[in-house]
């Protein structure tokens, strides 16, 4: 039988998050039980989100306690099966664990069985079709309400999601900015991802810049990071824009002082609309925004980015490097099986 | 011919304003142009709304000049006309001047012929079937969808929205909540206007006393101070709230420094929606507004509370007052004409 490796959580993250924070362990195989099924995991997704679980706090899920498994979106096949909505050798999308085998059932978190087409790689499932797609195409969609023509803002858009945001946006018809944290993120969303500008925030006066690119007002800004480039988005906003709040990044890290907004006045002198959302509230408009996008990569017209980890033990490092800052496009891991059989 | 009082500007407003910011002029009666209406102010409406004209700084309208007369809303009766639309006699509601006589048209902002009811105080028209029932009645509605059984949390509960808001939640079945800045304020707004609680914002912990009365949270926040207050009540909003931002009185009197909002996580993390909005984008849904505010006052279900000044020259103190949140109810001053005719 073999072994099941899991990447745990040796200490609460308090600051930025370290390798040290977790650590490698060892359990036996896990057994599924009446109704669930049992998963072989091929691709761990990093997610900014995954930090808001690990700092021992209450948030949209329960925070993850010393020496449990670290909660992660994977994407997994299935090897054993008491569900009759899984067969064996299916592959599977879901919120599972950071561990070789996990056990999964019919209600759980973003779960959705794929069907993966033969030209596209399957690792593409994990983010530009998985949860960064999905997330840009539904946030622009069902919360943005894009329309052909709009100007379209977006930050961490070099990322996983933004860069999805950026193309998506191209794709409806809207010219797109994206805000970035160096000059070479800049140029590459311009180069790769076809954004019609870009704005180092590190170096620049956001809001005049962004004013400078858009005179005519921002009617969406698709907001990945909060704080102080949320508050210079502003004051750029067209009268009726919306601001769909995806993620805050530039708070993860210092939850308990969290960077002081100051230009809500913009909301009610501009009759902004801001909506948070998270993705599993729109688990039904999944498939569509799959399908639409599965098209789009087939016939070129999205570029995808990935940064592709190998190893389950190099999990923890993969996801320091990722919330750094440092890499752009989307970071995955490449769980590196079978180890033992 | 008579003269034309006007109070005007007389220096900019920096903190809280002060009667001597105003004075008191006297213009010769202006003339209807082509198109042209000629109005004899009956009643000045007293809103906050008037405080971000008065700082000389760009706003959703053009900042007042010094000297220049100051926007407010009025009810007044057409006494010259030279529109098809509106006749000698016709009350009318809009976007005026604190002028005894102030020239309309028919594009002027919130615009609106009464047919004021005989069994209803014409004072009625300004506040509570004016700009605060209106506005709370369509903020309620189009921008909070208040359903039955819901909670509702307002602020500025004892002014003249905020009694509405809470009133027409009532009506709606939804229960009520209040936030106030006085022992007073909470013991009236529970009287007087049927509120389920009320909240002293100034000696009670805002957050733990709404997750004490509601812990079921919060579905609609109707806001109209901004600041600390929105900031405790986003940790108390039920996933999928809805924040109607009606006003930031909070930060009126400090826009150099508004106050910082550091719980904006909560956004995401509960999927709230938070929507600015301003009454002249609603000016379709008005008229079935005040025909169901009239009802219910009619059928005695809703509580008229004003606080009417008597005499034009007596407006700026009557705005000073009514801002420095002393005052209950609806704020109005009644215009003392004929003044030498």
């Amino acid at each position: 039988m073999n072994k099941n490796r899991q990447i745990v959580l040796a200490s609460y993250v308090n600051d930025a998050a370290l390798p040290e924070n977790f650590a490698l362990t060892e359990g036996p195989m896990p057994k599924p039980g009446k109704g669930e099924f049992l998963l072989r995991n091929m691709y761990f997704s990093m997610e900014p989100a995954i930090r808001g679980w690990v700092d021992g706090k209450a948030n949209y899920l329960p925070p993850i306690p010393i020496g449990g498994v670290i909660r992660g979106p994977s994407v997994g096949q299935v090897i054993t099966s008491h569900n009759k909505d899984f067969a064996e050798g299916d592959i599977v999308f879901a919120l599972n664990q950071w561990e070789d085998y996990s056990v999964c059932h019919s209600d759980a978190i973003l779960l959705k069985k794929l069907q993966p087409e033969a030209d596209i790689p399957l690792s593409y499932y994990v983010g530009s079709l998985g949860g960064a797609g999905t997330t840009a195409y539904i946030g622009l969609h069902e919360v943005g309400l894009v329309k052909p023509g709009q100007t379209v803002v977006v930050s961490a858009a070099a990322g996983a999601t933004g860069s999805m945001v950026g193309q998506i946006a191209k794709l409806c018809g809207c010219k797109v900015i994206g805000i970035v944290g160096s000059d070479t993120k800049a140029q590459l969303i311009i180069d790769q991802f076809g954004f019609d500008a870009a704005i180092n925030y590190k170096t620049e006066d956001v809001t005049a810049a962004v004013i400078a690119i858009a005179p005519e007002g921002v009617d969406i800004y698709f907001d990945n990071v909060g704080g102080p480039v949320l508050n210079a988005l502003l004051l750029a906003m067209n009268v009726y824009g919306r601001i769909v709040s995806c993620g805050m990044i530039a708070d993860y890290n210092r939850t308990d002082n969290p960077n002081p907004i100051t230009n809500l006045w913009e909301m009610v002198s501009r009759q902004l609309t801001m909506q948070g959302f998270l993705l599993p509230t729109y688990q039904d408009k999944v498939p569509a925004a799959m399908a639409q996008l599965e098209e789009w990569i087939r016939a070129g017209k999205i570029t995808v980015l990935e940064n592709i980890t190998s190893g389950l033990a190099s999990t923890p490092a993969a996801f320091c490097e990722m919330m750094s800052g440092k890499t752009v496009g989307k970071a995955l891991v490449k769980v590196d099986w079978p180890v033992d059989d």
